[in-house]
C-alpha cells in the first residue's frame, strides 16, 4: 500500500469527510431527549431539498436494502400486480423484494448497461393491460452505471396508470436534481454509503404526503419497516419508533450543512463535470465505456475493456496503486469495472484514477497512454472554468 | 451543563469507549473486498464467546428491534402458537412483534418489576396444553431492570415442549454469564448501544447450529431479515448479503478486543460489582427499588422514590447535574427512573450518579443524605478488593 493508504473509488461505500467523521464522534445522547428530537427535525428536515420533497425524510437504522424493502412492503401486498424496471443487479433486487412479498412481477427487462426509455415503458404498460399497483425504477443502476430517465418515467406511469411511482435513488441521490411532485414519485429511497457520504447503515425514505393512506391501509405484515410507526413518531414525539442510528444521524446533519455550503445546484454540477471527465479521459485512451454520455450517471462509471481484462486491470490498479475500484456483478461478473465518483469527490480525485488506469493500461495493454486520459479530463475541467 | 458534558446514564445508548471510536474512524473500505471479509470473520468470532455461542455470530445493520423482529420472522408462520413472556415492555414488543406476523400469542404477563419464575412458565405451559412452537423470553428486561432466569426457563421450556426458545439479550449481553447449548437457547439476539459499547444501529443473532433447518423451511415472508441469506454469505462469500456497517463493525471488534483484555469473566463480576454498589447506595439512602435483589439485572436499575416525583429528580439530575438518566416506560411512565450501568460503566460511574441522587434527594426530599449513598457504595467496592 502507498503510505498505507487506500484510495476508495468502489461505487459506495465512498470516502467519508473528515468533519462528517468529527460530527460522528460526539459524545453519545439519550434517543428519548430534547438534544435528539431537535437532531432528528434539523436532519430530517434539512434533507428536503436533497430529495425534493416537500415532507420531512424518514431515518431508519439499516443499509440500502432496507430501504427498498420498505418501500415495498409500506404499498404492495400480497398479488398486487406491479411492473420493476430491471436494467440490472439492483432493479433486479427491487424485483426479488417485491417478490419475497407475494407481488405478482412484471418485469421490463432492459439490456444491461442501457436506459430504460419512456417508449419502453409505455409498451409495456400498454401490453401488459393489467391494473397495475406500482411501478419500480432505479434512478441510478448502480451495477452498470446508468440514469434512468425518472422523470419521463413518471409522466408515462401517471399518463397511462393509477400506479404508485416508487424509485430506488440508492447510488445517486445527494448528486442529480429530484423533484418528487413534479416528477410525479410518491416513495424515494436512498442509502448513506453512497452520494450522502457516510459510512453505511442509515436507510433514507422520503414520501409525497398523498401515499399515507396507502401506507396506512397496507396489509403486508411488517413491524420495523412499518412506516407508519415512524410517521406516528415523527408527528406526536419528533422521534423515531425504535433506537435511531445516532452517530450516523449526526453525521447526516453535517452532511446536509456542506451541501448548502456548497449549494445543492453546485453539487450536481460538480458531479457532471467528474462524470465528464472520466468519460472524456476514458475515451482518449480508447477504454470502452459500457454506457452511452447520455444514459450514463454522473456517480459511477462502467469501463468493458476491450484488449484487456477487466478483473486483471482492477487487480493491478489495487497491488500496485492502492486503488479501490467496483468489479462487474452478476451477468456483468468479470466483463468490467466500475469507477465511483460520487459524493467527497473533486475533479483531482478524477486525475488520480485516470492516471493510475493510464499506467494499468500501458503495463497490462503495451500501449503508451500516459498522460493522455488526464491531458483530456484537465481539458474538460479547463474549459469549464 | 457542566464544562458542556453531559454524563449518560441511560439503560442504552451508553457511553462510548475512545479506543472504540477511533475504530470507527478508520478509512471506509468496501464491503465486497478481502479486507471486509477477514473483519467480519474475526468480529463474528470473536464474539462467540460473549454470546455464549459455537456459531459465528450474524451481524444486521439494524437496531435492537430488528434483531427482535429477525428473531421472529425466520421461525414463527402465521397461525403459530407461541408463548411470550411479557414482564415489562421489551417482553411486550416481542408479543407485538409476533402478533404483527400472525402468531397466535399467549402472553405470560408477569407484573413489572418482578422477574418470571421457571415454576409460572410450568405451569402456563401445563395449563395451555396446546403445541408451541416458539418460548420467547427476555433476559434483561431493560425497562424494569429484572434479569430473567434464562437458563431456568429454557430447561423447563425443553422439558415440557419441543418448542424453540428464543431470547432477547439486548440490554445485557455482553456483560452477563450465557451459554446457549447447555441453557437451550435456540436463537438469542442483541443490540449494539447497550453492554457492546457501540452507537446504535448494529443488531446480533446468534443461533445453535440446529436451528439452521427451522429457518430454512420457515415460510415467512421476509428478505433484508431473512437469516438464510446471511448464513449463505457468511459460508460462502464470508460476507455479508445487504451492505453491512462498517463503520460500527470496526468498532464492535474493538469492543471484542476490549473485552477479551479484561477478560469475560472480570466483565460479569465487575457487573455484579456495579449492581451491588448502587443498589446499596440506593437502600442506604432509603430510595426504593423497584426489583427485589435477586430479580435484579447487572446493567440497569429501577428506582421508585416513595416521598418524591421520579420525574422530579430525573429532572433535577439533569439539570443541575448533567446526569441524564432514563425515565419509565408505558404503565411506569412517571413512577420510576432507571439508572443504566452496562458497558463502559466503572465503580467510579456508579460513585458520580449516587453522589448526584444524595445531593438531589437532599434538595427535593428535605433530608440530609449526602455522602450516605457514595460511602455505602464505597463500602461494598473495598469488601470486593
Amino acid at each position: 500500500m502507498l503510505l498505507n493508504q487506500e484510495f476508495l473509488f468502489t461505487p459506495g461505500p465512498t470516502p467519508i469527510p473528515d468533519r462528517v467523521t468529527r460530527a460522528m464522534n460526539q459524545p453519545m445522547i439519550g434517543h428519548r431527549s430534547q438534544a435528539f428530537s431537535q437532531l432528528l427535525e434539523e436532519t430530517s428536515t434539512r434533507l428536503k431539498p436533497v430529495f425534493g420533497s416537500t415532507e420531512p425524510v424518514y431515518l431508519v437504522a439499516g443499509s440500502g436494502t432496507s430501504a427498498l424493502e420498505t418501500a415495498v412492503t409500506n404499498v404492495v401486498t400480497e398479488g398486487d400486480d406491479v411492473i420493476v424496471i430491471v436494467a440490472g443487479a439492483f432493479g433486479d433486487r427491487f424485483a426479488n423484494v417485491c417478490e419475497a412479498y407475494g407481488a405478482n412481477v412484471h418485469r421490463l427487462d432492459i439490456e444491461w448497461g442501457s436506459a430504460c426509455t419512456p417508449d419502453r415503458l409505455e409498451d409495456f404498460i400498454k401490453q401488459l393491460n393489467t391494473e397495475i399497483k406500482a411501478v419500480f425504477a432505479t434512478y441510478c443502476e448502480t451495477s452498470t452505471g446508468v440514469l434512468n430517465p425518472i422523470k419521463e418515467l413518471g409522466k408515462v406511469t401517471k399518463q397511462l396508470t393509477d400506479a404508485l411511482f416508487i424509485v430506488d435513488g440508492v447510488s445517486c441521490i445527494g448528486a442529480v436534481p429530484v423533484d418528487m411532485k413534479s416528477w410525479h414519485i410518491d416513495v424515494l429511497v436512498a442509502g448513506s454509503q453512497k452520494a450522502l457520504m457516510l459510512p453505511p447503515g442509515l436507510a433514507f425514505i422520503a414520501i409525497n404526503d398523498d401515499v399515507k393512506t396507502v401506507i396506512k391501509n397496507c396489509r403486508t405484515k411488517r413491524f420495523y419497516f412499518d412506516l407508519n410507526s415512524y410517521i406516528n413518531s415523527y408527528e406526536t414525539q419528533k422521534s423515531t419508533p425504535f433506537t435511531p442510528a445516532v452517530s450516523l444521524i449526526n453525521g447526516a446533519l453535517e452532511v446536509c450543512k456542506m451541501i448548502e455550503e456548497e449549494g445543492m445546484e453546485q453539487v450536481i454540477s460538480r458531479h457532471q463535470l467528474l462524470k465528464r471527465m472520466v468519460r472524456e479521459g476514458l475515451k482518449a485512451i480508447e477504454l470502452p465505456l459500457l454506457v452511452k454520455d447520455e444514459d450514463a450517471s454522473p456517480t459511477v462509471t462502467a469501463v468493458k475493456p476491450e484488449n484487456s481484462s477487466a478483473n486483471e486491470l482492477k487487480k493491478l490498479l489495487q497491488q500496485r496503486y492502492s486503488i479501490i475500484l467496483g468489479g462487474g456483478q452478476k451477468k456483468l461478473k468479470g466483463e468490467i469495472f466500475r469507477i465511483g465518483h460520487m459524493g467527497y469527490s473533486t475533479p483531482f480525485d478524477i486525475l488520480k484514477v485516470l492516471g493510475a488506469i493510464e499506467m494499468a493500461v500501458s503495463q497490462v495493454e503495451g500501449r503508451d497512454v500516459l498522460g493522455k486520459a488526464t491531458g483530456k479530463a484537465e481539458e474538460v475541467w479547463s474549459h469549464e472554468l
